[in-house]
């Protein structure tokens, strides 16, 4: 039998890939899985769009331009132009996802052995992304105590090699739910114009920013060959299935790079940018509601968690994630217990184990991902579930090595 | 300013690619264009499944599972059984068009350095994905001569070297139109179980095998853990922008390391998926339309060149491409000169030159590939466009020195 190659057994898996199948084996034997590990909302796509879409005529589903349909990419600039983010048509590069954003990205702007210096826990497929695309991975930490605020800008200075090609961040972030303020953004400019390094941030949860207004990378003056933005409809419009992302950059040869990859896979999906398109029609009041849920639901995690002794958690001020601190020494433990030893009226909960967020070796190890993408209810009843597991974790560790933190509860 | 990639800078580009900006000028001049180039097909999207798509109920457009929506893949299966190609659902993964599947493959199943050989002409982007792989293309040449049948399994062991880790073919073929015989498929089958290699067929053109019965390789016995399959719905529905495609293979090993790389990019297009999947209860009426329209284009293009002196033509067996000689010393001057200096009734062609489909270089130089993805009449008046432009090209050859191929006309 001809061997795979080797490269693919290094891939990256998922931090929950284990858990899947104790997840489908608890929910065989009947118990009700309450499912915060992904970033797979229950909120309905956006209807009055989708009506449209389905009557929208078309006779031929033909390739679209490789760098899309051009009504979309003007639609779009019109959509930016609302969060005082100016781009022309021309440089909004319509990808397959956010995922292939990514990809094109490494892809276009660095080489094999370059390095991308990025704040960790961070969304752990950047380093399936920077695997496949032969790119190491330097983490900066991070960490709760600070409600996971960017490092310093001093700080970053001190993980600059001579590979070094660019910052990534993703803001708001995923896991912790973090939102970068104007001066961070500033900092990080500050460095990239230095060094002269590219800065890339993932915007995808833009319009899930609860207590400040979204700060954008392309909102900062002198950053026009440096700042590269990734996006996708996944969260906006709760579409992931849609594969509809984009890459945006006033750098006109980095997006020439970029369309090499791009004229070869030769179309995004065309049937999802039709979607697209039209959800940007949109007049505000779907994106509204969305956000007044995701508020609730936020706050919901939020109060239930400074309900638990022991548990420490930080206010996220955007995304849908909140990344929180247990009393347990090993979050992977935890999370197989969950699903394999416990229930609470008959159900459980499934979240992401935080190692898989961190790229430095024993972090994350009291640390979880909770996704708050189901209804304020169902949020109610998962913490329920996750208060009375916390009483009973055999792997629980004693408050008392927890209750300095506890006393940053409020933030 | 950052710098871009190196290897972003040799990406190889499309055959036609420096055609494109003088299609523009000569369509902005007023001229009409007959897209011979690309395989984007006229033909509309099967219009029944269009319909039932518009009704089909759904209220998330939520991520599919990484290797498809299970039903699509349960109905593709049965698809395949009706062309004698017995597969489980599970041997079936969706991809993101045929595209994803070739560099999954590679991915896969090669590692940087390795080689794969490919009868030549072929598919350009296929330089594109093993370029994104960092794999070596090991052209074997097929003539013109000989209808680009498949070289004898001798010439192919011949080219095998250590590195060696797949032969890769298309079938039925892109840009030939050649379809291989059950025995040339098993004279690979025995090379590559000789020699412990993959056998990748890329046959999304399966619909398209005009006088004979399609042989796929998932037919040949003893083949199970050598054999891959790359397939796509783009043309077989004339659904180009569906952007969904499969890798289907026995081979447990293969689908375990290419579920790595399609876990990473979460899931392929929801939307495309689920009209693929209404395609795909199509009676037969609709593909058997198709094929009769294919096959009266295929055989007014071949007729019309027999016509033209100093042409030649074997008569392509399927796909929707003809891969031609013309008395021209270099192609790409040719298909620059139909779009720039010449025009017929205020018309003119445009077709892919010949070089960008061989590896090896100097080969292609007086050979284009015709696209017949036109209307019959279109493709008259084309052909009308081509006859002209051959009388008065200035840089045609002396028929002399085509006179002796002229002989096999008729093949």
């Amino acid at each position: 039998m001809p061997a795979v190659s080797q490269r693919s057994q290094s891939v990256p898996l998922s931090p929950f890939r284990k858990l899947i199948p104790l997840a489908d084996r608890a929910r065989a034997a009947g118990k009700h899985i309450y499912h915060l590990n992904i970033g797979q909302p229950d909120i309905e796509t956006h209807p009055t769009a989708v009506a449209k879409f389905r009557k929208l005529p078309w006779q031929i589903l033909d390739y679209s331009p490789s760098n899309g349909i051009d009504s979309y990419r003007e639609a779009l600039r019109d959509y930016y132009a609302r969060f005082d983010v100016a781009v022309t048509a021309d440089e909004i590069m319509i990808t397959t996802g956010g995922s292939e954003a990514i990809l094109f990205f490494l892809l276009a702007c660095l080489d094999p052995g370059d390095e991308i210096i990025i704040p960790e826990p961070f969304y752990a497929n950047y380093n399936g992304f920077a695997h496949m695309a032969g790119v190491n991975v330097v983490p900066i930490t991070c960490t709760i105590e600070d409600g996971f605020r960017l490092p310093d800008p001093a700080e970053f200075a001190r993980k600059i090699t001579p590979h070094t090609r660019a910052i990534v961040i993703t803001n708001p972030n995923n896991p912790t739910g973090a939102c970068y303020s104007r001066a961070a953004l500033e900092g990080l400019a500050h460095i990239v114009r230095e060094h002269d390094l590219y800065l890339c941030a993932d915007e995808v949860y833009r319009e899930f920013s609860y207590d400040t207004e979204l700060q954008s990378i392309l909102q900062l003056p002198g950053l026009d060959e440096h700042a590269i933005i990734i996006d996708s409809v996944s969260k906006r419009y709760s579409a992931t299935g849609a594969r509809v992302g984009a890459l945006v950059t006033r750098n006109l040869t980095v997006r020439e790079s970029v369309d090499r990859y791009a004229k070869l896979r030769l179309s995004p999906p065309g049937l999802g940018q039709r979607l697209s398109e039209i959800m940007l029609q949109d007049d505000g009041a779907y994106l509204a509601e969305v956000k007044e849920d995701y508020t609730a639901r936020r706050d919901t995690v939020f109060r239930r968690l400074q309900t638990m002794p022991g548990v420490y958690s930080y206010k996220p001020g955007g995304a849908f994630y909140c990344f929180a601190r247990f009393p347990i020494a090993d979050s992977e433990d935890f999370c197989r217990w969950l699903l394999e030893d416990f229930s609470h009226d008959g159900a459980t909960v499934m979240l992401s184990p935080g190692p898989g967020f961190y790229a430095t070796p024993g972090l994350g190890e009291d640390e979880c991902r909770i996704a708050y993408v189901l209804k304020v209810d169902d949020l109610e009843r998962a913490m329920d579930c996750l208060a009375a597991a916390l009483e009973v974790y055999p792997g629980r560790i004693e408050l008392a090595a927890t209750a300095e933190l506890g006393g940053h509860l409020s933030q």
